[in-house]
């Protein structure tokens, strides 16, 4: 209740608000300051909070769990907090097992709602519990990394991993409300943060060419986490995401899968130095730089389009050089991921600022020569 | 192949077939003799049987598993057997992990289809591992016991158990395609046989006047597992099932509750006795007794219509009576069964043969006064 950014000016009126119009059912997301401590309210016109199953890690507990806990509770409602271990490894079928257990202990069924107050890993958890639990029960999202905030709490995708095989087990399960503070960033690791603005850069390369190039003029207020410009950001990214989402809810038509530039090539990077050294929007921002020096090496876009990213990249502390690798070990564990399909090389390639198409069967030497002028060697 | 079961005069054209409109994706209902050595026609109509992992139980295994996995090679499939532990005991998390684990082993994806071969158990587990792994693979079943073929393989209720909660975990997911055969069910030990008898006669009571009269005039028939008339009880409970699912897929209308008529007793039954004792189809036959009598002793119905109850009940080998148990016991576990509101007890109860109301508040004497008459006892 003494913290600062609770105060603010703006109350609990959201700044923005995104509606996404999936069917049967829609859901909102609606962006601002402060709105932690007024979750009850904003949440209470969406789902059920009589009863609240309140999913957090041990990092989220200490900065924000008492101040939402305290709002549902003034809101009437009965609030079971169930915190997990901070970090990927939760993501385990032990975990959801644990929380299961915990949901049917506190006596949780279809009228009770899953609250998940953290980054990507509490949401995909505790979204994923809310889809098994009684075979789904509602759920909302109060994600407090700008990732979780931009990227993995819209969309309906939640799940857990399995060794060797990052989000294998899970389901498409939308959340009833989306609750996205602003002010929880200005307590959000530096790393961290720069990682949730690969995924922001991602949508400018892959969506709006505008949008682009407003991060580009607007570089000093996104360092410096102005809430003006994060609220924008964070609102363009998630109607963004949410256009995708619509059109291709459960990743049945290929449309969904232009959200996966420069992933191909991150998630092998992630793989192959072992998941944790290079965190996910590190690998994704050099991902990028991959793929479109992959389109530039086709002959789809000239240099100019690559030269931006990188200028971009650079300039919000993202790096931009692929280090010393087995590029040997990448090329097998691009062909080894979920997404390909019989190890055909296919990838989400840029025909222009704001625009991506889908490129199957490229041969190997020009993924080679990609990742050797990215890495800066001579091959 | 030298199974005389599979030199069926129908050869591989099904006798029945049950449509399941659900939007949006049906799927069909094949029902005949022999069909399992023709599984891979059948189902290759379907469903994408490129990759198949077919799952089943120790028991299963044995009986029929080699037939299958042939049939599904010799149509060009690539098999993954994956066997369980028969019972119960298997609809667990760890069992999941194990299959999830073994499906990633096997490579499969988006593209691969589960097949589940066995009773409830099996259809129940593999089908929670079809829905969740990759966030929903393709799902054919092929169930082996007469309750299996005709309650739990349709309406995509799939799941596990959490201790001390039946179900408790799990997802809506339609089969892709359901293949009965019913000459699996000349192997089937005779309670088994019985207790799916069980919910035949159910939905002959909740839905359908006439099918309850055709189970009457066809006692012999169904007590000698004569070919024609299984045939016909077994198309007939699925399209009745159908129709009920088509209405109320998910559960939110409370339209599907009218199948649990016998269920609330039946449950209580199972959790007081300690799960095992008494077989579900069992309990519900008693149950469905316990639930006519409170019908008569709310004045809804007259007695006649227990009467005709308890008089095709005995004559297909089921038990009639309530054994000496704790009725204070069973009010109990009535109250915490997962579908009772907060203590409320509430019964699915007959207007009349052929029709079910739900009825809540209901005064716990006559909950107990039902019980009485129904175990023989003075009270």
């Amino acid at each position: 209740m003494s913290n600062p950014l609770s105060q603010s000016p703006q109350g609990h009126t959201p700044d923005h608000t995104v509606d996404v119009k999936l069917t049967p059912r829609g859901y909102q997301i609606d962006i601002g300051r402060g709105l932690l401590a007024h979750c009850a309210t904003l949440a209470s016109q969406r789902a059920n909070l009589r009863r609240v199953i309140l999913i957090t890690d041990a990092n989220v507990a200490g900065l924000h769990g008492d101040r939402v806990a305290e709002s549902l509770r003034s809101g009437g409602s009965s609030v079971e907090l169930v915190v997990v271990p901070a970090g990927e490894a939760s993501k385990s079928t032990q975990e959801v097992d644990r929380l299961w257990q915990a949901m049917l202990a506190a006596g949780a069924d279809r009228k009770t709602t899953v609250v998940a107050l953290g980054g990507g890993v509490v949401g995909d958890l505790a979204g994923f519990a809310a889809a098994s639990f009684a075979r789904g029960i509602p759920f909302v999202q109060i994600p407090t990394t700008l990732l979780a905030q931009v990227d993995s709490s819209v969309g309906g995708k939640v799940g857990i991993n399995l060794p060797g095989a990052k989000n294998m087990v899970g389901a498409f399960w939308q959340p009833h409300y989306v609750l996205i503070d602003i002010d929880v960033l200005q307590t959000l690791p530096d790393r961290d943060y720069r990682c949730g603005l690969a995924e922001v850069v991602k949508y400018g390369v892959i969506l709006d060419a505008d949008f682009f190039a407003f991060l580009e003029d607007h570089i000093g207020a996104i360092n410096r986490r102005e809430p003006v410009a994060l609220g924008r950001i964070i609102a363009r990214s998630c109607q963004l995401k949410a256009d995708v989402v619509l059109a291709d809810e459960r990743e049945t038509s290929g449309l969904r899968a232009i959200l996966n530039y420069g992933h191909t090539f991150g998630h092998a990077l992630e793989a192959i130095t072992g998941y944790g050294s290079w965190l996910h929007g590190e690998a994704i921002a050099v991902g990028m730089l991959c793929a479109s020096r992959l389109a530039e090496s086709l002959g789809r876009v000239d240099s100019d389009i690559t030269k931006r990213q990188e200028k971009l990249l650079k300039n919000l502390g993202l790096p931009t050089q692929l280090p010393q690798v087995d590029l040997d070990a990448m090329i097998q564990a691009m062909q080894f991921d979920k997404k390909m399909d019989q190890g055909n090389l296919r990838f989400i390639l840029p025909d222009r600022m704001g625009a991506v198409s889908s490129v199957g069967d490229v041969p190997v030497e020009h993924v080679r020569a990609a990742m050797v002028s990215t890495s800066g060697r001579s091959g």
